[in-house]
């Protein structure tokens, strides 16, 4: 079974080739190519599939995905469906144009989240068009070193986008972020965020149901969002553990710009049914 | 450059095959490589390098080395250099084998420890004659949930077994634990083992400098003599995190039997000189 291994501001993922549609990848196959020790490893598992061989109903915000050539399967690493990962789909757009599978450099990437615009620039980098983000009013949590207030920030996923004095690199992630359940009924990813000069923020982030995580795209455009004065456009360059993005908001839409870098490729022999 | 990924146990590494030496291979490159996120992710590198070609004197121990026609250049995943792994060893020999490297069953390795017998047995298994292993006297560590008492061993390297009376799942295994400067002036490998039936020993291993892993060789090695009577021979099965291995010691001497698995094979894009 063919695979390639890439990364987005150290976000990584185990991509497999199947433009038909031939593998059947379930939780269990998906869990053992991400094991970082048994396996590959990895923060999910793309799937490179064209969209009419993926043999699942697109409806709702997925439907414009039914014009796309190419679909996106993400597949977070305990086996799960996720519907779209902002670095994910720029590791995923840098693999179809160096495969060959696509030759222009502007084109739409399926994914459950629907169609999703990704341009590839001169630079190497990739920007996506990540769709409208939409501030949902104050927040809280409670962190291991203590309170912090911030911003509800929906990017398709739900965020709590936190603004905070101090260095980030000073604020204790190492336990999960206690959310008021009125406010998250099915949970957030945290952000703390500082601006570091006019238009750049630092910022780390403790995903969901995981750890603090390296870089978060998701994450990224909610900061920038929360930066941002209400009903404002704006630019502002992000920097991660993992390395920087840059983000555009305009009209409540988002763009983010960053890397994407294919390491490696070759063949695994880890059993997966065809 | 070529590479592939294997594993002892969930003793991870990345393969570099380098018959002629040509890779100069350095801490930056290794860091590099073994890097889980941004490149392919192991706890170490193994160069398969024929012996002539590795271009460093083989003296005192590794002088046996100069036999063997393949040398296992080890590299932990900072970079520094290594002397010896059980388990990379057996990943080392089963690349030599799969690759048509080395077409005999039985057969030697060349490592900076000296020339190491390797066996490949019928079921798929790895065996490695692990040389002499020495028992040095009592010793004691304080752990994160409290002291523990046990017995100093080298296998070439340092360890602290000691016997605990409760499953080693509650030990408390999150915090490094602290030695006697007199009793290790260069540190050890502490291990807490607990006999669950007559020949079975459950173990976890803190390795030095690191963080508790999924398996060590030489911990393995250790605690199947800090359980044996002093003097006798013995046969333990040992089941740590990452799998299971066996360890015969007789007549002061050790072999280290387990799986060796190769997971994947391909092409890494990172920068390495040639």
């Amino acid at each position: 079974m063919r695979f390639a291994k890439g990364h987005g501001t150290e976000n990584d993922f185990v991509i497999l080739p199947d433009p038909d549609g031939e593998w059947d990848l379930g939780a269990a196959e998906v869990a053992a190519l991400c094991d970082r020790r048994a396996g590959i490893g990895g923060d999910g598992v793309l799937r490179v599939v064209r969209t009419k061989a993926l043999g699942e109903p697109l409806e709702g915000a997925a439907a414009s995905a039914l014009r796309c050539e190419w679909f996106m399967d993400y597949r977070n690493a305990d086996g799960s469906i996720a519907e779209m990962c902002g670095n994910g789909v720029r590791v995923f757009a840098r693999y179809l144009r160096e495969s060959g599978l696509v030759g222009d450099t502007v084109f739409e990437v399926g994914t459950r989240a629907g169609a999703r615009r990704v341009t590839m620039e001169d630079d190497g980098e990739v920007t996506v068009d990540m769709g409208p983000v939409t501030l949902l009013g104050p927040g809280s949590a409670e962190l291991a070193d203590g309170p912090v207030r911030g911003v509800r920030v929906s990017v398709g996923n739900p965020h709590l986008a936190c603004r905070v004095a101090r260095p980030v690199a000073e604020v204790d992630l190492g336990r999960p972020p206690v959310l008021r359940a009125d406010e998250f009924p099915e949970g957030a990813n945290v952000e703390v965020f500082r601006e570091v000069a006019p238009g750049l923020l630092e910022m780390r982030v403790y995903e969901r149901g995981a750890a603090e995580t390296r870089s978060c795209g998701t994450g990224i455009v909610a900061a920038a969002a929360a930066a941002t004065p209400e009903g404002e456009d704006a630019e502002w360059t992000v920097r991660v553990p993992g390395g920087v993005c840059t983000v555009v908001l305009q009209e409540g839409e988002a763009r983010l710009r960053g890397p994407a870098v294919i390491v490696a490729e070759g063949d695994v022999r880890l059993p997966v049914a065809r």
